[in-house]
């Protein structure tokens, strides 16, 4: 299939930014984990544990691209309330990726088709199935069953 | 101050409906949530929870108002991949409400004022603040801060 | 589709039984969990909850039949540490459910249709797929996806 | 054995209040665990829940006793950010217990002794434990192990 | 205003050691925490965790300045049950901290303000707004509101 | 005691692989995780987290020793849906360990004994504790208490 954003299996490098916080409320964090995926975080997500004196906090998590890291340190200083950021890399394995388009029920879906050695997995892309589950009006897994059985 | 909304401290029932989910990826479920509202539920959450055969599955729960019940109980089959659900009643003590408009730099911020005997709490409505705090690109910690301090 | 086990769309009632855990390892809490599977429960389910004195500890919780109530209760307080259980009732609405066969490559896997008004779900037995997961050495997904491909 | 405190095997009954938190920060949730405490909860615990809007709240679940309901209800929407509280009872059985005393290098530690048919449990208490492990500068369950070593 | 300890905004480096525990109780890992921050952990929290053979365990994890490391792997493994602890360095970026105090109704309320660039956060400190909160029996939230009233 | 394994208190270094699923059933990541086991991961847990657009995700960690990190992140790659997978290094410090054997209720009973500088601990084998409370029909709790009774 041709194509639309072609990647090699990568070999990266990838920032984990990360903090505590226990006085900051979740409307807080909600809010502080759009504007921090706005702000170009690869991904941001959230775990909760249990801090001292009996606190239920959370551990922020920031995944960052190599050249992100400070504009993204400070981000996270000016949407939350914490006072330190944390952070270190990891290696990083990515499969190889490229991208095809099929039609269900006349709706264009697009699928991720991911390489690595002998492993393939071909993913119909969330946000074409969001459309359709919401135009069908069905839940998320019939349009992706549907999808996948063209596959065959 | 001249109410938008005014409630007396209610009395109520609410219908909670649950169910358990391993089958159902995080994406599906984010989608069932959004789904829900929209549905007319009064509120949707998911707890972690572990099941058998080690799988980190999730319990979905929805409050319900007292007509709703077998609507949502639909839904809730519709959207998930759930094969029953579980409901109950539970009564509810509601704090009294009424609505009231401040200004912060410029912009309108609704607030809740809530009462039940002798406690009183103002709450910043959160759309307008997230609003603010968008526009002004600050924490929303920043505008609530600046609200409250205009109520003293 | 010649049915194995057929059912009407039911609404019953269910038990559920539950206790907090504080004094139990992880270690003992998941023996306790298949003992209770072993005992008759329908489901049992763990849920990670803060609990007084910074504990890290868990809520238990058991579904039973309507008949099952005394003896698990007597099952949660011989394999658990909990020295009370609480319990209640709730409403059921459960799905119609019959089952058929399909073929994967050569391995049988049954699926179970689930049917409420006009809401329609198939889904592949578990045990089955597992089955055909390991002898195959593939991901669960990749059998799911290859199952459902052949119901379109 | 003399008991301190003798209860034979109960069947009472147990209000269970709960209400979501997403406007209180993990601080605020800490101290009103412990003023609810405090104000005669019999249990207060906490769970990690996923709210809309990507908020990482809280359940907050507090147990009362049957004459505390409207007591602990005013509690909780007083120390926390609840405008409402939802309640209901649960049955519960609760284990026969009594005390006894044993020592351990010289400190006394009190024991539970819990029955309930032909299951026993004997258990020591945790702060007499607590002290212990504190004085000799152990793990808790240094001591533990130490008393129950002397049970046989 | 005159600062108690000032700093500057500081890039230093930060000890993480964890390990996963599957086989202490929850009021073991209550007491190990309280004994490790004694034991001089920067911080300890406590992430719950799903582990083999259907274990809810948790994975705690201790934040050590540089030169602690040996000294608190020791403490971890005297406190708690782990047999082993991995631990490695994380960088991070501190804001710059000074101190000043307001007076809440009469008590005085210490006041962290802290600095990165033009990011400036002033936050009461919570051992003050504790026990103003204790001493006028209100909520955490109606002190840090009335202070925040004052900073305007 | 004569031992079947002895080990030196190790520093060794140990390899933390991880990823977020948020498009894999639980039912699929419990699959996954038993055959990252008979992979040979030393050890594989679940975190529940909450990721970007109100999905119920979860991070999935694999350790690894120090020959094996290639062939876990390929297995990883293998039986879950992720396209990435992150990775680094930690440092670890190991108890010394050797084992001995007792014996309960006529059933041997391994003991893992560990020790690091004066700390010394003693933990009966699960497996043997496991197997003799399923024959005897008790909670593991009474025979890890009924094996510590004879150390002393
Ligand atoms: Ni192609
Ligand atoms: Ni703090
Ligand atoms: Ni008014
Ligand atoms: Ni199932
Ligand atoms: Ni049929
Ligand atoms: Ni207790
Ligand atoms: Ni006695
Ligand atoms: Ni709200
Ligand atoms: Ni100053
Ligand atoms: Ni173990
Ligand atoms: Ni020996
Ligand atoms: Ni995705």
């Amino acid at each position: 299939a041709q194509s639309q954003k072609e990647t090699v299996a990568t070999q990266d490098q990838v920032w984990v930014l990360e903090t505590n916080l226990d006085d900051q409320t979740a409307e807080g964090i909600g809010f502080a984990q759009s504007q921090l995926l706005t702000a170009g975080a690869l991904d941001v997500y959230v775990t909760p544990v249990q801090m001292k004196k009996a606190r239920p906090g959370v551990l922020l998590t920031v995944l960052a691209a190599e050249n992100d890291r400070e504009r993204l340190v400070t981000a996270m200083l000016k949407y939350t309330t914490a006072k330190g950021i944390r952070y270190t890399q990891m290696a990083r394995t990515v499969m190889k990726r490229h991208f095809t388009t099929v039609s269900y029920k006349g709706m264009p879906i697009r699928l991720k088709v991911a390489t690595y050695h002998d492993i393939h997995r071909v993913t119909p892309e969330y946000e074409d199935c969001q459309t359709a589950a919401q135009k069908l009006d069905v839940a998320l897994e019939t349009v992706m069953a549907g999808v996948q059985a063209q596959l065959s």
